[in-house]
């Protein structure tokens, strides 16, 4: 059976607790993925990078890495970047399945969540 | 009675589309808002800026705004550059009240959407 691991992909940031809510998700996702590992990896200012991510789940036995991208909308970073990324993590393990989903804030259920936020707060 | 004006403030990107679950939100709120107004503003690379969107609001007969930070974590741009901006913008317009909420990504339910639609993805 194959083991599937998610990378959960941000854009990283200088202050430290700007990962906070990263760490949140990875623990609700953990938890519900039981022993599939979920890791994060940032585009920059933060570490992991992808390639160190993609190259400790394909250590611990993963034939599957889906890259989720942590970002509200898709635009360079998500766009070039990051394919360009996935494209050499690709190559440097031909072996492994790399899969990118779409960035988390073009899914209607996480707008729908962020409005409901914003009403909460007027 | 107060008119409560709400400021969906995003970071901004060079790329157009970048910003457009950000308009798809504006209209989710538009929609549960009636007839008091919902507007964008970013730190930066796109338009408008928060002043320039808050004087609007206040031109528009606004007593209160909030502002949103939709942004995943509280890094530098939450909690330094915003309420410099959100000081300056009160400074200019005392009669009116800014507030300012915490940024989405750490809202609860936000994240638990986040991680259904992350789970959704493998």
């Amino acid at each position: 059976m194959a083991m599937h691991g998610i990378v959960l992909f941000g854009h990283g940031a200088r202050d430290v607790r700007w990962r906070e809510p990263f760490e949140r998700l990875a623990g609700k996702l953990r938890a519900a993925r039981g022993s599939e590992p979920v890791v994060l990896a940032f585009l920059e200012l933060m570490e992991p990078d992808l390639s160190t991510a993609v190259s400790g789940l394909v250590a611990g036995g993963c034939d599957v890495v889906t890259v989720v991208p942590v970002f509200f909308g898709q635009g360079g970073h998500v766009r070039k970047d990051l394919p360009l990324l996935v494209e050499q993590c690709q190559a440097a393990y031909p072996s492994v399945l790399i899969r990118c989903a779409g960035a988390v804030g073009e899914d209607e259920a996480v707008l729908d969540a962020v409005a409901l936020y914003c009403l909460r707060q007027v």
